[in-house]
């Protein structure tokens, strides 16, 4: 293949599709140092309408890459949820009215922005960290792919570039805006005066000087996140499993003029006869609508609806009708569409774990429980680390696997939920208990409920893998793929952190910096920079015993052939593979970092900048925000501790006592190479 | 004088010096959308050293802006103050330790972030608001004022332009920078990288093509923000009173090696005999060492210190003396300097309320108490939307004479506490309680935590006048100056809401919206827009007697004539000079924004963009976040409520009745023209 194409360009991965799954890839690879190219084959990022919500773990997952900040200043926080309903004489009225996040599961709630900002957050954010870590992540539109092929024989080598793509760069006139095609860019005087002003410069199209030119690339990675539509996806010949249903949906993006009591909240309305909408308040005095559409049918035969008769005027009537007898109006439409309800998994996820699909490629569903975006996001967020550990050689191809795994199994889940979801959402209101045609609209609240900690995202558990060391059958908790091989699994020693589930997300309590005593969410030092971390329950140092516990996992840990000295190059400073965390539990104000912490715990930093004061947090009380509940919160015992291992993505990976040095030893074995 | 100088063009406001103080105030000009220039010599901003710590005041005040999340980003919070005293035996130990901001004033607390970031801040939000208002607000560099001349005659007609200005444009050659004048730039390699990416363009010099040419330019308003060594000042002709001391400090911005243990807190270190140093903790591992020089001694006659004898090595080693048995040492020193304090205070802060002076122009005292460029910040905060009243003709000039009588009291209170600090921290520790020469450390604590309240910036009490109607003498609670006039100043009924005292800033507590129940801040509705504000505290508005108060009370605002109608112009928003605020006290769930409210609270806004739904609160418990004891916090009656006017700068102005009409015209009519 070298010698057929010897004008190709290297690149480490090449991401196809920069919406939020794309540019959430190449956000890793811009924290990680990897080389990639974004390409798209529209001209300008999205400005208005498509997905919107955003769920407490993307959340959590921005603040990680350091933006989360961005979207609480812009975002709408939905607070609230109501159900409107019929009353038995048939009159909508409020049922009901409930959190719309459940109280409790995270700092973040539910917010709505439109996705042309979140995507400029993530272009602000690459271009911050590709400068700083020299990752040379460049974004590059109106770029078209016109081939791709994987060299089977060199897949497995990691010094390989196996994947070879040919890329159009469109002419202007080829570069027509996506925007423009698909019928639905109302764009009225709100849509410039509501853009932001580091937005405006988006509009402008930039020349690359290769217009009209093709050329070849080779990668040793490729992710197609280009959407429902996939070409990466067609290449490859993977197919999305599933069906349309039958119901039709408009989408208004709208400032309305209502008298509905309900417009600034969620809310769900089943009117008696004329259908159902939600309503989805949002930032800038904006309201999307999605409402049911039910004079348009689809083609018996087909299955799909001719959604080119459909208008905002249409969708308007048919929300004005569910609405009745509340007004509803509007003369600003920012963006508005049409979509008929398709519930589709791919059947592959990956070809030779060297081209991946993610997003929309490999998962569709109705957008209303705003988990489209989401799921999206949080695919490429499970991969992104994975790639860039296996392209700097730090971990074996094996661990790509587990995208698969567990991604699928996500997607699965997410169908199901959905499908049970849009039925309850889009049928009839029951007349009563003997309507068994109708919808019970007691069981749309008791699904609604129960999906609300699955839409929140946290509730995510990954399977047992050589990522993930804890009991039962590796392929009945993911979607069947083999993702333990050869690995020795330790089973975590989960009661020992009975709050911090292997699988799961590390979840996040108050702590103090020992040394200057400021409150920390500890989540704020789990950033996504590529690094495994390992969080040191040290419990209560100033008992003797436990203090000669720490210090001899301390001493371990600093013997060579270690599970920290094995993975971490020489010249590298002893944090830079493995970060070691530690949160005790004695009084903050009789302890003193210096004295009672060995050296690994708060080692002397390169270049002469002293002792790093960054890494030894404590349960106590902070001066101003309360707490030192967080040992009660993981589930640690404060006297005596243990030792958490947390993935990269955040997520538990192991669980053992101070003395499980052995245990500590496989878990990494398997995640990492040796140097 | 148009004559003469026919080719001046005008401007409604020039500042000169784009330090805090000018930045400060150019914002106010963007937000207002005021046409000005910000005039400074040097060439770019400053990226170094210089002032650095930010009052809870000063973050309200930003965050009134928009970039309050900025500062929280990437300062670092200081939470713990410690006290580091010699034991009996002469060896230093920690004597006390307790919070740096006092619990509980604010919601911010006291933080550090370099001058050069808090520029950038500035920098940013006046190109967003400039923009977004049409200000035209314009920052020149390289820009150096020749004379400056008031026209008396003019001087009170508020369609002139009195002031006239020759500026020199500078050509290279002589903008010299600033900084490496000093003597102060040591910068070294870290300088450069620690630079926010956001920053590095401003290093480029930019031509403006006026290089070496001279402009006149004629002004409403002229404003010197230029510094301790004013050039307007000394144009005016203007003198600051007060006498330099005998101490000398060095300033040492380091990345320390140091085996101190509190060298991540604020700490005063009191050694035995070898002299005083403060620690100030500050972002990316630096840390600002104040360190008394014993060693240098200012001149018998001329009262003043030669200070080029003195080198980063003598300050360090002066720390290392008082610092022992403790060891100090650096590889990084970011920017260092000396300085002898000098406690002055400008005799007048006007010419003819058409030229001002700000800032360090005025008052100059010694930095460690963290109060300097917030204080000067704060004192054009307080200037800024006064003049732009004045040049929009809402406002008499007669207003402009409450800055002097405001400013000038606090910068004789501020130099009042500076010179009890400064003697009580440069002093040496007395030996026992017969050492009337030392100094007592139980007083030092006094006094240090007495001035934290004032430190903080939130207990400035501005006196009554014509914008302050409240009982007492004017004179005596301000600087002297006469700012009643013929004022009619009803008094407030202060008992009405009894934590909000009139003439401080008015506090704020938690309340939800209406319509979303998303909990908020109140002070976050509090924008510094130019608007003044009434907060109606409704009270129980489903008590129908409450209700019916409610209703006349907008009634008697919707007629001709009414405080409201008088200044507010025929063709602009109701709500575009006075803001009406609504917060009441009946259940959320209860009450509904439509039917419980009348219009007035709620406006239909301009260009069809329907009800507004951020105009009422309620005082209720949030789903995540607690509360529901706003009118407790403020001092309110939860069924009868009460009126709040608060000034375009959110100090509270007067306070009423629901019935007192007649008083919220009185205030108005004292503070605005009719239209």
């Amino acid at each position: 293949m070298p010698g057929v194409m010897p004008e190709a360009s290297k690149t480490d991965v090449v991401i196809v599709g920069a919406g939020p799954a794309g540019l959430m890839l190449a956000t890793w690879l811009a924290h990680t140092g990897i080389h990639a190219r974004l390409l798209d084959k529209r001209q300008t990022k999205i400005f208005t309408g498509q997905a919107d919500g955003l769920q407490c773990r993307t959340q959590e997952i921005f603040e990680s890459f350091g933006f989360a900040d961005r979207v609480a200043k812009e975002a709408y926080k939905m607070e609230e949820f109501s159900m409107w309903n019929p009353s038995p004489s048939g009159v909508l009225r409020r049922d009901e009215r409930f959190p719309d996040t459940p109280v409790g599961i995270s700092r973040f709630h539910e917010s709505v922005l439109h996705q042309g900002r979140i995507e400029r957050f993530f272009l602000d954010n690459i271009g911050k960290y590709a400068e700083m870590t020299g990752a040379g992540v460049s974004v590059e539109r109106g770029v078209l792919p016109l081939s791709i092929e994987i060299d089977e024989e060199t897949a497995e080598d990691p010094d390989a570039y196996p994947v070879t793509m040919v890329l159009r760069h469109l002419t202007e006139e080829e570069a027509t805006p996506e925007q423009s095609k698909s019928g639905s860019g109302v764009e009225d005087g709100l849509f410039r005066s509501n853009l932001a002003p580091d937005d405006t410069a988006d509009l402008v199209r930039r020349t690359s000087g290769k217009e009209g030119r093709e050329e070849v690339v080779r990668a040793k990675y490729v992710v197609g996140c280009d959407g429902a539509h996939s070409w990466v996806r067609s290449q490859l010949g993977f197919r999305l499993e599933g069906e349309p249903t039958d119901y039709i949906w408009g989408v208004l993006d709208i400032v309305p003029i209502t008298n509905f009591p309900d417009i600034r909240n969620r809310c769900s309305v089943h009117s008696e006869a004329s259908g159902s909408l939600m309503v989805i308040p949002r930032e800038n005095s904006l309201v999307r609508l999605y409402v049911q559409l039910n004079e348009v049918q689809p083609d018996a035969e087909t299955g799909r609806a001719d959604r080119t008769s459909i208008t905002p005027e249409k969708i308007l009537k048919a929300a004005q009708k569910t609405l009745a007898p509340y007004t509803l109006e509007y003369k600003h439409c920012h963006w508005w569409t049409a979509y008929q309800i398709g519930q589709r998994v791919g059947t592959q996820f990956s070809k030779l774990e060297r081209v991946f699909l993610a997003g929309d490629a490999v998962h569709t569903h109705s957008p209303k429980a705003g988990q489209g975006m989401n799921v999206s996001m949080q695919d490429s967020y499970n991969l992104g680390w994975k790639i860039a550990h296996c392209v700097q050689k730090k971990a074996p191809r094996s661990i790509l696997k587990t995208y698969q795994s567990e991604r699928r199994r996500i997607a699965q889940d997410l169908i199901a939920f959905d499908h049970k979801f849009s039925r309850l959402f889009s049928g009839r209101p029951a007349k009563d208990a003997a309507d068994e045609a109708g919808v019970d609209l007691k069981e749309f609240k008791r699904v609604f409920l129960q999906g609300a900690m699955f839409a929140s995202g946290l509730s995510v558990d990954y399977g047992r893998s050589m990522l993930v060391f804890k009991e039962g059958s590796a392929k009945e908790q993911g979607d069947g793929t083999d993702v333990v091989g050869n690995v020795k699994v330790v089973a975590s020693k989960q009661e020992l952190a009975k709050n911090c589930p292997v699988g799961m997300r590390f979840p996040t309590f108050q702590v103090l910096n020992q040394s200057g005593g400021r409150p920390w969410q500890f989540q704020q030092w789990l950033k996504s920079d590529g690094r495994y971390r390992v969080v040191l329950f040290a419990g209560n140092v100033k008992d003797t015993i436990q203090q000669k516990r720490v210090r001899t996992w301390c001493e371990e840990a600093e013997k060579e052939g270690s599970w920290l000295k094995r993975h971490t190059p020489k010249d590298k400073a002893i944090n830079s593979i493995i970060e070691i965390l530690t949160i005790h539990s004695s009084a903050r104000k009789e302890t003193e970092l210096l004295d009672d912490f060995p050296a690994l715990l708060h080692p002397l930093r390169e270049n002469d900048m002293g002792w790093d004061y960054e890494k030894v947090f404590v349960d106590d009380v902070s001066y101003h925000h309360g707490d030192g509940r967080a040992y009660e919160g993981y589930g640690v015992d404060k006297a005596r501790g243990c030792v958490v291992a947390v993935r990269p993505d955040g997520y538990t990976g192991f669980i053992g006592e101070l003395e499980d040095v052995d245990g500590l030893d496989s878990y990494f074995a398997a995640c990492l190479l040796d140097v």
